[in-house]
């Protein structure tokens, strides 16, 4: 659970701007702020299967998107690159800044 | 023109994945293999205008995955950014090689 806990987190950032208000609200009170689908259900006043249904769909998209774009994958794979690559030059430190920088983008 | 061409096909590129079959049809053809209209009209038997609006819907929803995702944006900025690590550790083959292989997860 855990796991799949911090995929969503990751998903969710990166195509957070893809869904709609709805679906982000649900999204980040259950997978970040920890709310129950129950607390849920009753901030928004609908049945709590309702919101199951709708974070439910919402994890599809999410999987759905990472298997066309990849974001999840590639952040993964250049953030291992990158970390050797700080490894390597850090006795330089225009190289390292850049090397930051590039993190910074992701 | 030219600019345009260069900026759709870029982010046909990064997009291309949330299209339909059609809607990725039809944008080859225009900008990868600069079919006009007209030809694009008969290959499909479809009317000229309707392979326009086409296009036309298809430009803008890549420009909105653009404004939502920026990943062209990224993928510019990551460029300059690895072009001038490139040049600083121009010396260093292993830290060039990984450098070579961030750039190929773009």
């Amino acid at each position: 659970m855990l796991e799949k806990t911090t995929r969503m987190n990751y998903l969710f950032d990166f195509y957070q701007a893809l869904l709609t208000p709805k679906q982000r609200n649900y999204m980040e009170m259950y997978y970040l702020e920890d709310y129950s689908l129950g607390e849920i259900s009753e901030v928004f006043d609908v049945s709590r299967q309702a919101v199951y249904d709708n974070i439910k769909r919402t994890e599809q998209m999410l999987e759905s998107y990472e298997q066309k774009l990849h974001l999840y994958e590639k952040f993964q794979q250049r953030f291992e690159l990158l970390k050797r690559l700080g490894e390597i030059i850090s006795d330089d430190n225009d190289a390292q800044q850049l090397v930051n920088k590039i993190k910074e983008l992701d």
